[in-house]
């Protein structure tokens, strides 16, 4: 994850990423994008990041639906996920760093639920307050949250953003 | 809702508000946000507003699957809440104004559906006609509109916008 | 669908409508907007395309759930046909050109699943590959790809784009 030359998570005088470091998170590798979409594509000053699973270490955090296969603080932690490795693409468009980010413009949160599950903002907390934790008032962001019947992987939640740099 | 000293929904010489009045309807409070995320976002001349669900007086007008829990019509009356309530968050942003607005760019709707419901356009209706009643060929918007199996509190919709000033 | 006057449809010095006409495309009409929304708003360089559902000819491609309905190979197809009803859409508000668009931003599918679904990116890559094919590296977007339990129309794919102008 860290290589020696260190671009995407040394701090060096990257205060976001000195941050992230101080709160023990770790930004993943982004994966190379194997098909005719990628991570993210910036317009201007705005970054939009692909929708995002909660794969850590090459393996998803959290499958199924909330709360049959997968309980509620499962889902919040797959959705923290989410979060970093979205953070991870943004990194990786602005060439390693995170200071650039001006602020956090929309969060879309989509968890896999069964009919019923009224709680999808409790699990889209749990990238909301990441993004907070990191980035402080910058973090901050509107959101849509809602329940789908499938998502890719059977992943329990997929989280994409638009980013103001 | 109102208050003596006015601002949020006093037409003053704010044309929009006065057409709101005029057609009799009343913008909500948007309440304090208590969550890490916040209820509209403003990057250049785009405002991001966060899913908004068909709260009225503090309570949903709507709640349930359409259309076996929540009639065709009930589904309508709240789309054309949510999207209240996400004029309430415009103004809100504008400084309790909405002459503002340029144009609403963008609106997406999520409606709690039954497996088989198609009718998704039918309840999304409900908000794009409301914005076209009250702002006119600004209101016309682009639109995805699609169902899912669960939404936040079991609202029967949701609805987010992007809006240019 | 083709007129002796060319415009939408007539690759004239537009190279992508040139490029569409080599692979034995065809640009289908932009049905006029019969409801409040309109298929697309320009705001800056950027363009929102409404969610556009698989109609070809008048008639859906594709209905129902994959795969208990739809099978994915039909499902892929319907993705490829709402990106080609989206870049009509496009042309559209370009005047009849495509050569004008300098990246596709964000695609959004949404696919109508079965519970348990999990190849929503295999559906979705029918339109990425599509853009690709016929923008080249212009057509290069981020994405996001979710599951429904219910889409307009009954209809198996939908799409909805932000292209940059």
């Amino acid at each position: 994850m860290h290589d020696d030359h260190g671009s995407m998570d040394t701090p060096g005088d990257d205060r976001i990423l000195a941050r992230l470091h101080d709160l023990g998170l770790t930004l993943p590798q982004v994966p190379d994008p194997v098909a005719a979409y990628v991570p993210s594509v910036r317009t201007g000053n705005l970054i939009f990041v692909s929708g995002q699973v909660p794969f850590r270490d090459g393996e998803l955090v959290a499958t199924g639906a909330v709360p049959s296969e997968s309980s509620l603080d499962e889902a919040v932690l797959a959705a923290r996920q989410c979060g970093l490795n979205a953070l991870a693409v943004v990194a990786r468009e602005l060439g390693g760093r995170l200071d650039p980010i001006r602020r956090i413009v929309r969060v879309g949160v989509f968890v896999l639920s069964d009919a019923g599950f009224r709680e999808q903002p409790r699990v889209a907390d749990g990238v909301s307050e990441l993004l907070v934790e990191i980035l402080g008032d910058r973090g901050r962001h509107a959101r849509a949250a809602v329940g789908c019947p499938a998502l890719p992987l059977g992943a329990t939640v997929e989280v994409e953003m638009v980013v103001e740099v």
